[in-house]
């Protein structure tokens, strides 16, 4: 009978064991990753196990040294993994019995494997965000150096990708730099996720909620996307058409037969990680909905994901470094792609401070565009007596708003183009760099 | 010649204006939600521009006369829309020029329209989210006090779907209210993303990052992540093979026919809502991936997200109120599920408190286990004797560990499911709801 | 005590219904769509009732009368729902007892709610389907019409943004219509999935799968992102760095201002909306994951993403038809963009057939253009001598390399973009468009 | 000067190539997955290049016995890879050309590497396809056999998770072994896809569209998604509170500890791998979204994403047939589990077939089952003096409706759970099978 044996149906595989399904439910060929934290893990838990007088001194000692010893191993590249390790939990604590004895049994008093893996991953990822936090530091750092050492580069700022007003090259890559911040990894995850000092409230959702992983996801593909319109408006800025910015041959792909045809490999590269980095968020949350609460296995899809993602910005933040900081601005170029039609707004607030109202101003202004456009002239070709044919409140001064470095320097808003605007937010972006390096 | 009048091509229409264009570029129908927050924002700006000295105080004064004028309208719902009237911004301002005329153009003083877009947007957020954050509260105190008066209710704790050990009812409640917590929405949303005290620092990311509908988006994904999870659980529950909580009928779909099959439709629309929640987070994120930097028309994607987004999670949250408020708890059924097999682990550590190393004692509990399945009889019915051949270190007080009661109160660790350790957390929980409130 | 009367907890709501419970379960806001296939549905299975023997021939007149009365009804804009019109279905069967009385309730004999929403959704999405397949083919025989009257502008081809090679702007309007056609909507959606003349193999699956749904969703996905890529592709021709197109004002949002500033909007929404549209499909797999099988409320999230995923295809392929079919190209600029540089590849086919082996024909090409940029003139001034300095098998008739059209005539493979092989290109996708209408 | 040297800003580095640029760039650690068609499709080539006569015929020799050489190297494991091998067709083309020498030179005329990394691609999904198809016509086999021979075992069938009316064990098998149907791998995909007879219409186009990656990626993803509804319904079936099935031993994860707590670890790793493929896709169209035409580096996502979840499917496969093939069927509690009120519906059909309109007989069965519970008796119970105060139409033969064998008899209709119509069922299912095979 069918339910009997099972055997009926003669399944690919009948016996004690799947080979297949060992392999779909270890984890060690990722979870390695984590010897060092697992380590480290237990030698905590052995010390309160002591504290609580579950441990004598003596069987602590001999456990830490035994720990010790595997991390030795692991450092060493000596570990040698037995078959039966389906994790890294269970190799470290079948190291540790071989080489301590029975001692060993005791470490796990009280602890379930479970607890065991998401302490271990919170440690990692713990080291893990300073390490990228310092990556993402140096990345901005570099812009910040760039934007304080090419302030005085104009070029035209685009809204629609159509060209709008001149702005400082500065500006932009600064806009980069903040979008960019570091505030997320460093701030939320550390301080209020992974910060052990704080207790986990309920024993039930410290092993089944995985908001930590949820929450890093998050924070990779929200900076990815910006990552990816950065690279977006670099990619543009190298083609000939727009000719702005050339990629150091470090970060292109030549070609040996056309030396004009340079790829930006490296940018269409981190434009391109930011569907992988958000395809494993997506992936996590798509797992995690509607699972029963506590644990299940399903949550075992955690760490690949960390991992992944974790390796992924690690090079996309150093390969966005190296290009930016060997970055070729090419000065003329962008002096050259400013007209004075993109000035029009500033003849209209000419306007505004003679006294006219900013509706009737920007209409006035698009009156003086459409006239030199059917002349045939640029804008600041007009005479005055032309201008004057618009609006009587033009008069001499007028020749002083056809001057691209006059326009930026209107806005001194914080925020803004003008050259004290930028100044003050290399500052604040500098000072933002020191205060999470302390 | 085709490029001349591009009429040789047919199109479906070639004329002035494409009405389905109209209609597709147009978002009035959406964002007429704004219609409030753009008042204050212009009123705001209005002031401002006075104390720069671009208005007078008599137009200021007009000026804001005509926005309360404005609001009134709207909020009468006497404000009539023309059909040119292509999104909110533009409506409000068409609407105050013919109320007090000319000087209305002033108002838009260097101010693009993109400006007034993320700032409305901005400050109905700030709005909307402290209206969620009320809801969420309302749900997590429904929790905690349920918690409080059913903490004697113990029934099985599980994880795999699989019965582990006992706990008790309040732990599971608490469970859910700490993985709902209310800290996402207010803390970071409010505080470092709405907080108009910090400035936003240049001017070019100000107009094209949505950090803060990204971050909006996800904090809701993650928050219907978890409610998934409770809904999950609560519709086990009320099957009849567990039968442990009983829906009321303001939250069910009975049936006429069959009264024994309440559905529980509340409970399935929760678990359902994660999906779309993240759908509109996946879209949004989509959408910005490799977006040229400032605005670009793409962006016009946040705001139908954000308000559906809003929409349902406040329809999510009173109903999970609601469920959670009026839910019978089958105590007896609760009860009959504990079986003294889910006390083998406190068996272990009756042996462990006698001196034996966990992984030796879990084995011997183990044999416990296999010889009462073996004999036919439950585990708390193996004799003295018995348990004797397995380890001498049991006796007589053996009998202490088949108590459910006794084996809860064990885990008087901060998180734990002893009745001391759930006073806690309710303690804690309630904390943290009034540090929101204030 | 708390389980009795559910009311200790003193929730928002606690009565016999909860109104905002009621709304959040009602799907009638959306699923008023439906009353022409419900209708259409119940007419069919009244008849299928009378042929079993279950309805009188005189009792299904008085239905299908009945029915014809509602579907006037609806189609007036006369149908009055009432409040306890939950859904579609119950407020057509509650109207049709109004009208006919007691029959009316011999209609649903045999048949569940659940296979009445399924069974209208697929007739619903069998129309709108057709509706949008010929939406589609408008855009794309608007496509063709354009790729035939322009076979003889050539613009340069790109691969990662940089110039490449010369291709005939045909060439790259038939990628386009190749890659959005429409075979997805028709052959698969259609014939396989919602084609009635196959029967739904198990009762149990017919309810729950969402197939058709999910694939009608990634179809939209796919496509949505194949136009994405055209609209970034012609927001990019449009920029004044390219220049190679101009949108017409109609698909465009001028300012008043800046005249030279035509924002490309339409494009911008067509790129914006792959996001939205991969978010419903994106949203629903999340649903579906994980759900238990047969029928779950859950299941109720399929129709509005279906409803608005539909609006929004139908919308952007409207719109992106008016844009092609009104585009300027600019003949001129296209052909000044082509350079000598771009014929290197040429270049080194000539060696080939010279005999040369390619990667070395490869190399020297190379040498020319570095011998080029080194004298600092285009590739094709070099003299015949310089050529022979880096291949003797260089001889007078090299100089036919330099001519663009001779190029792209070099393309005659079927795909290539040589003028016989656009026409093919032609003649193939008519051809698919008629098999299509047919 | 900044812009000249590109070193003022001390980046991590400077120099001619960036290490992490190099392996960030490279994708061979992956793609030598690729070697075998890689070799396959270069032997195709160079006969093709005969065929053009830009081959000599003891050339096309040369390079197809050296071609022969390379892969005999892969298959043996003594391929050496060099450390600029940026990907396998580097790789290989370097490796021919140590092997024989200057001919290697011409195995490339007119065939970019994009062409090359497409075309491979498509090759490898065809292999691979088919040896999924293999595995999923092997997991359908499996239930189809359990199917007929576990036909006459009931248990309850649930809408909600609620009981509904008594089905065969068959019928839910059957309706997962239809929902994992192998059509879309087959027909579509390798059909319609990467069936080589047919001729890519457009060069542009055959480099940069990803469809046939994904609509492989969205197969996967539905496919695991109907898993994942398969496996839920299991690990539900398995709890203690259901008791409908038991896991063989070699796909649970037993405890030394508690053996009653046998983890369903395979239906959770299946559930769960849902995420993780749709995660691929998702991440997929977001790289894609947006991308300009023809080839950009973006596009090597491609291939990690489509090798894991190939990976992915092999082993969910092979383990969901594994679990399938030896899972225990609790036949008794699967009869425990049926009571009369599921027969409630059946109770109205009589009525019907007696002459009552369906929704006055839904009616009056539920005053029955009203009845039944008032006075804490089953719905068979009850007395037909009893039923009769309900309805004169009630006589003896109601007795006949209290027949679980015989309610689920009346389910006669194709896809019914008649057991004539799981026969039906199994016919069919295996007919596809049979021409899947063919």
């Amino acid at each position: 009978m069918a339910s009997e044996s099972g055997k009926l149906w003669g399944g690919r595989f009948v016996g004690a064991v799947d080979p297949i399904m060992e392999k779909f439910n270890s984890s060690i060929t990722y979870d390695r990753h984590l010897w060092e934290v697992d380590v480290q893990g237990s030698k905590a838990y052995s010390r309160g196990l002591e504290k609580a007088g579950l441990l004598t001194k003596a069987e602590m000692d001999q456990i830490l040294h035994g720990l010790d010893k595997v991390a030795e191993e692991w450092a060493q590249g000596t570990f040698k993994l037995s078959p039966n390790d389906e994790d890294i939990h269970t190799a470290n604590e079948r190291r540790l019995k071989e080489l301590i004895g029975e001692t060993a049994g005791k470490l796990h008093t009280g602890r379930s494997r479970n607890d065991q893996v998401v302490t271990d991953l919170r440690l990692w990822m713990r080291h893990n965000c300073s390490a990228l936090s310092a990556l993402l530091r140096e990345l901005i750092g570099t812009m910040v150096d760039r934007a304080e050492a090419e302030r005085d580069t104009l070029f035209p700022g685009y809204t629609h990708l159509q060209r709008a007003q001149p702005i400082r090259w500065s500006h932009w890559i600064l806009s980069g730099a903040i979008a960019g911040n570091p505030l997320g990894v460093d701030r939320e995850l550390l301080r209020a996720e992974l910060n052990f000092g704080a207790i986990t409230l309920n024993s039930m959702d410290a092993t089944s909620e995985r908001d930590f992983v949820a929450e890093f996801l998050f924070w990779a593909s929200l900076c990815m996307t910006h990552l990816s319109r950065m690279a977006e408006d670099l990619i543009l800025y190298g083609t000939k058409e727009f000719n702005f910015v050339q990629l150091s041959d470090a970060y292109s792909t030549g070609s040996s037969l056309m030396p004009q045809k340079k790829n930006p490999d490296s940018l269409e590269l981190i434009r391109s990680k930011a569907g992988r980095v958000f395809g494993r968020c997506a992936g996590l949350l798509m797992t995690l909905k509607g699972l029963p609460s506590t644990y299940n296995k399903d949550l075992q899809e955690d760490k690949e994901a960390v991992f992944e993602v974790s390796d992924t910005m690690s090079a996309v933040l150093q390969v966005a470094t190296g290009v930016i900081s060997t970055l070729q601005v090419q000065h003329e170029n962008m002096a050259q792609a400013l007209s004075p039609d993109m000035l029009a707004t500033d003849l209209a607030y000419y306007l505004v401070r003679k006294g006219m109202p900013f509706r009737q101003a920007h209409e006035a202004s698009g009156k003086a565009v459409f006239m030199a456009e059917t002349k045939g002239v640029a804008l600041n070709q007009l005479s005055l007596q032309e201008l004057q044919t618009i609006s009587p409140l033009f008069s001499g001064d007028v020749s002083q708003v056809w001057d691209y470095s006059h326009s930026v320097e209107q806005y001194t808003a914080l925020g803004g183009t003008a050259r004290s605007s930028v100044d003050w937010q290399i500052a604040q972006v500098r000072a933002l760099l020191r205060a999470q390096q302390a």
